[in-house]
């Protein structure tokens, strides 16, 4: 096991009912606040308006940015900065999915940087003194609710890049299942492939020791096998909603890489897909994995793949290890088509055009000196392979 | 899944040489140190003497609190308070397990509470207004060092109570690893089975729909029993130590019993064994574990302990249902047993004498109305029951 700081500090209020806390939430922190939404689903579920009933009943003020995208882009970061220094606001409120809690940790680190917001997104400026957020989440995906990373899309330049600080860590998020209910149910296969993906970037390494972790991990891939295909039959189930909900907040907040040397390469892949045809964040990683998985199978990797397949999908053990995790890979991609996600690049509306310019703006995004180290090491071509496997 | 708050802002610094950051970290909070530890093990291995080295030269003051007993009592309790007041400190270093840890969060809710420190303990007086912990963790069991609870002993009084608030969270932990190498044989053994009840207790529940936290709760299981024999066949290896360090300290921090409704059986039936006989804790849990199981073991349990034996130790699925959980309570037993625990009550040097006493005193103490609400329901007599077949 490697060295590692665990400090996350964020309080979630989970269940039914818990948005009954938000108020005095907020008030240890601002009176002045930013409200963040995306397309209007929190409308159409009323959530909208019992949050603005509370804030006004508070004397809390307000100003929304609405309408952030679920690539959420630089220019609606640049927007919500605009607004808060505009009327002096102290406080933001993302309430949303992931796409509408990074847009607003942007805004956060964005307000009190005299520069463009996208330097601190590409790094050329330090995150500090930033605004408070607290988190309302309603949809089970990102990890985003109790973690200090971010993803902010950049069309103009076709980059979709993450970044995150401690600061940015959110000072409390609601999470009630319930505002899960009304999430389609592409929508929910995407976000339980999102959750699965950030733990597999996790699990997927070699020889660290990390045993718990990885234990740890293949809880949350089992809780998404159970309760991924139920949420999508049977969208009010509150066991399914909260067990999905509580996995994807522990998939990403550490406890599942500290401990690791771990680096991320399905995501590196993915987001080129989504910075060149803004597809579906969860959707692309889908349809990644299991080619990622048969290109890293090798005599060093076959184990671990092996292992996770006897773990987690309960193969039997002392077979044949190749025939393990080839079997594993399978299950695998099984199982998202059985979520109804469109399994292969064309389906997604992706054909073989960029297909070299995204291989290589991955590795030069994600990567050092050319290679993504994770699980195997992916070069430029190794990425292309990949891609031209999921065509 | 039920409803529930988790806010655990506790800094962990994790693994080989943490402790070079041990003085950034305390004159965060303070500068005037009460340092406490038990026997002098933390002497031995020379770890007093490099926290020693780094306080003088930071110019930082402090006094010390030594010879806390495994089972911490008041009086040592009431010694800090005494020695924190004199000398005006103001901040708290515990160096070592779980009782030095337990005996420091008392003395920190002591001091600037005007009666008795037994008060806070018995719940007579509220927690607040505390001196602020930092911890230097050096035995895998109890889990202090990420939580707010504690346990201190009255011999006087018979009484081995727990108590706990937030405000008792330590600001940070240094969980090196290498610091539990020297750790005896049999403390590995009943440091392992600690952990391992503090995961049963949150485990065997029903119904609570929380098939997540079951999940992490296998997890920690897993890591217990792959490790907890190899710690003590090789002391000395990492890998062993710092997964069942990190496993304590994730079996008891609210990840396993947030969203569940758990009520603890086997800890306040052991409880009384340590506050009669000043036994070690977690030697008096292994020995009551597989008993109180039996007890437990009805047509509403049967499936929760069978799946146990299914997820934990590998037994296979699909067989008669009582027969796997009677095989998954053996398991467990003969784990405890083969990691050199004396595995009856006489053993342990106990007997008859004081069986009723003590079974009323668990039900007095920690139940209501005459009852212990956990796996199942637990009247005095149910705890004589356990407590003869344990003999």
């Amino acid at each position: 096991m490697y060295n590692f700081e665990f400090e996350v500090p964020v309080k979630i209020l989970f269940g039914k009912g818990s948005i009954e806390n938000l108020v005095p939430e907020i008030l240890k922190y601002g009176k002045r606040v930013l409200l963040c939404y995306g397309g209007g689903s929190i409308k159409r579920m009323g959530l909208y308006d019992t949050i603005i009933k509370k804030l006004d009943q508070a004397g809390i003020f307000y100003k929304e940015l609405s309408g952030i995208s679920p690539n959420p882009r630089i220019e609606e970061v640049e927007e919500g900065i605009k607004i808060v220094r505009e009327h002096k606001l102290d406080f933001i409120l993302p309430v949303g999915g992931g796409s509408t809690i990074d847009c607003s940790k942007a805004v956060s680190a964005g307000v009190n940087y005299a520069g463009s917001a996208w330097d601190l997104i590409t790094g050329k400026a330090e995150i500090k003194n930033v605004l408070p957020i607290g988190t309302v989440l309603t949809l089970s995906a990102t990890g985003s609710e109790m973690n200090c990373g971010a993803v902010i899309s950049n069309l103009k330049t076709k980059e979709k890049l993450g970044f995150g600080a401690p600061p940015l860590l959110p000072k409390f998020s609601v999470l009630d299942p319930e505002y899960t209910y009304s999430v389609p149910k592409n929508q929910t296969a995407a976000g339980t492939a999102d959750i699965m993906s950030h733990t597999f970037e996790c699990y997927f390494s070699l020889n660290d020791g990390a045993y718990l972790q990885d234990r740890f991990a293949e809880s949350i891939l089992k809780t998404c096998i159970e309760y991924g295909p139920l949420a999508i039959k049977n969208p009010e189930s509150y066991e399914a909603r909260s067990n999905l909900m509580w996995a994807g907040t522990w998939a990403i907040n550490g406890l599942l890489s500290d401990g690791k040397k771990t680096a991320w390469s399905v995501h590196p892949m993915e987001h080129e897909l989504s910075a060149f045809y803004d597809i579906t964040h969860g959707v692309g990683l889908a349809i990644l994995t299991p080619h990622w998985l048969r290109h890293c199978l090798n005599d060093k990797t076959v184990k671990k793949i092996a292992d996770y397949g006897v773990n987690v999908w309960g193969l039997p053990k002392g077979e044949e290890v190749y025939k393990t995790a080839e079997k594993a890979i399978e299950c695998t991609s099984d199982f998202f088509k059985s979520l109804g996600i469109p399994m292969t690049l064309k389906e997604a509306g992706i054909g073989e055009e960029h297909l070299k310019e995204m291989a290589e703006a991955a590795v030069a995004h994600r990567g050092k000196n050319g290679v993504i180290y994770g699980f195997q090491e992916l070069r430029a071509d190794d990425v292309y392979a990949i891609y031209k496997a999921a065509l």
